[in-house]
């Protein structure tokens, strides 16, 4: 049984869950899940007989499962030829493809039904199997190694566009391959987010956990020319795009030392942080992390300023994937339990006035015997000063 | 009149000739193109009210159109309350956003009949004003600023990927938001594609001018580790994202001298290049362009080397705007004519066995006078191991 065919059996048993008899996939990423590459194409898998890869583009391609077709039409009547049923219920990913490509595919099989199979896709590609689990350690290590040399990046007077284009090609240069996967077409970001002083309070319009105002009105998010200046909180926030499975990873960069009050709220974010992983072992309620994550901010007078300002993220964690918000979301209204081998990036941060972003985040993979850190950094603040 | 005002009102005539009487905007790129601004939210145009744009995120935007909300759900509530009818027919994205997406949107006017708008919108984009003209101009000269430098930053013993990543911080380091924007979510690409050697052959799954079999299969394109070796063409095509419009730029750069077949079908390339751009005036037909450099590349020979090998490109060139892949596409069965203000990108490009990518790109406007070039950088091929 090969990898993809692992990834198969896991859609196989949500689309037995959801009584579909077959699904057809056709987005990149749920492409790149179940087939292990990217075409231009239609992944046709039904409960009992084979998966059948219908391709339109790269030529070259070949195997038992791939069929060359010119337009997704064929598929109907290939089927027929080869004396396979058609579907009477066909699973389609109506969360990712346009209302078009959905109207074009239900065409193909006038007699099925089409249901919306998003969420079971999400659902089985949530729990990741030892060799994704691999990738992601792979995965963590580069990253963590490009974060530890940050501080030699650093130039006296810079911008934190400056800043972030020199993390951004040390993350291409220690093999990322720069494009930030994420789920949802209206959630755009160039490789990560670096946001210094108050820019980290500058609301957005994409559900990240923090804005930032961003260079231009076409992609609001992220650094926005702040002057790096003595006392600033610069946090640095990429998606490491290492393997095909992207780990998510945040520190906390000082230009000199911070205030008390910085420190403070950067500890509280670790207390979060470690209370989080105690929580989150096979059974876990999401909401019940977020719930435990805000009451601590509370607790510590911190609430007003936990996941932004004037607008707060209702998330302290997400899962990771191919994509950078997979399943789950520890957040509000989140009743998932969590399973061994979920992936989770869990980011407390507070945005402090007049300083900056403060807080954490580490990927980490979820076992019977608790949640293991896969991004090895040390978590306290780097003051960018003094670490050269 | 605001600029935005402008946008609106050439979106309005397309919902006239379409027979829609609102359309409902939720799509980053033409949330930008009417709004100026990427929203979370939803720009309701009616054609004869005033536009209202119904937003979620982010807090704090004010002015006379907009109105909070929670959920796109209260827009029929918030018409009705303001004595506004609600539309017997809605356009919406029907390729842009998702099945759930519109089905949403669709369930918010359950009387109105929803109609596919998104080519109508693309026609409207398709024309641009004299404002988004300009700020093609100031990103033309960036973006050929940056390629004026690529000399600069070749080293002996690099890497396709290497020098890639050397670009692409000049490209950020001159102003790019770095986001490359497409139409169509089966396009990905990061920042651009530089082909060396015999990659530029390899096929690829998206629907690029030409390939490249990439760093990984989770994004099968581009550079793909190739050591760069005298007497190769080394082909950069990276998006030009400074002003929230993309300017496309190709140049064919070489180690030490190309072989004769190479120069010869750059030169042949450049020959496309002026046809195309003395046929694409006001009234042209796009196929007649495709047909006319098809033509040219038979006659010098080079048919089966136009646009790749194993794999053809069946276009010469296409619309750029917001997107890199705007209307109108300058390929086999596309009938629109040019109008005055198109901004089109022409790229004729051949691949030479052994050698790798030769040809060019560069970015026009369609004028009453003829096109005119507004990437403004020498043609030739340009030898990295002497321009330094």
């Amino acid at each position: 049984m090969t990898e993809q065919d692992i990834h198969i059996e896991k859609i196989r048993i949500q689309m037995e869950a959801a009584g579909a008899d077959a699904c057809l996939i056709t987005s990149n990423a749920n492409l790149f899940y179940a087939v292990g590459q990217v075409v231009m194409g239609y992944l046709y898998i039904s409960r009992q007989h084979e998966p059948l890869l219908f391709v339109r583009r790269p030529v070259g391609l070949s195997g038992e499962r791939v069929i060359y077709v010119r337009k997704p039409e064929e598929i109907a009547e290939i089927l027929t030829k080869r004396g396979l049923p058609h579907p009477a219920t066909l699973m389609l990913e109506g969360d990712s493809i346009t209302h078009s490509e959905w109207l074009r595919y239900e065409n193909i099989f006038p007699d099925s039904k089409p249901i919306n199979g998003t969420t079971a896709i999400r659902k089985a590609r949530s729990v990741k199997t030892a060799r994704e689990i691999e990738l992601f350690r792979q995965s963590g290590k580069i990253h963590a190694e490009v974060y530890r040399h940050i501080p030699q990046l650093y130039r006296s007077g810079m911008t934190d566009v400056e800043l972030s284009i020199e993390i951004e090609r040390a993350m291409r240069l220690g093999g990322s391959y720069g494009i930030f996967r994420v789920f949802g077409q209206s959630m755009e970001i160039f490789v990560g987010s670096l946001l210094a002083g108050d820019n980290a309070a500058a609301p957005s319009p994409y559900d990240f956990g923090l804005g930032g105002q961003g260079q231009h009105p076409s992609l609001p998010v992220g650094a926005n020319g702040t002057l790096l200046r003595e006392g600033m909180a610069v946090m640095v926030d990429m998606g490491g795009n290492f393997t095909g499975y992207m780990t998510d990873m945040t520190r906390t960069f000082s230009i000199g030392k911070l205030p008390d009050k910085a420190c403070f709220a950067h500890q509280t974010a670790l207390e979060i942080q470690n209370e989080a992983v105690r929580m989150a072992r096979p059974g876990a309620v999401c909401e019940d992390i977020w719930q435990r994550a805000l009451d601590i901010a509370a607790e510590r007078g911190l609430k007003d300023c936990f996941m932004g300002i004037s607008q707060q993220a209702k998330f302290v964690g997400h899962g990771v994937g191919i994509e950078i918000n997979e399943l789950p979301v520890l957040g509000a209204r989140s009743q998932m339990t969590l399973e061994t081998g979920m992936m989770l990036a869990v980011e407390p941060k507070f945005v402090i006035e007049g300083v900056g972003a403060v807080g954490i985040e580490n990927t980490f993979v979820v076992t019977e015997a608790g949640s293991e850190k896969i991004t090895m950094l040390d978590d306290g603040i780097i003051d960018l000063t003094e670490n050269r």
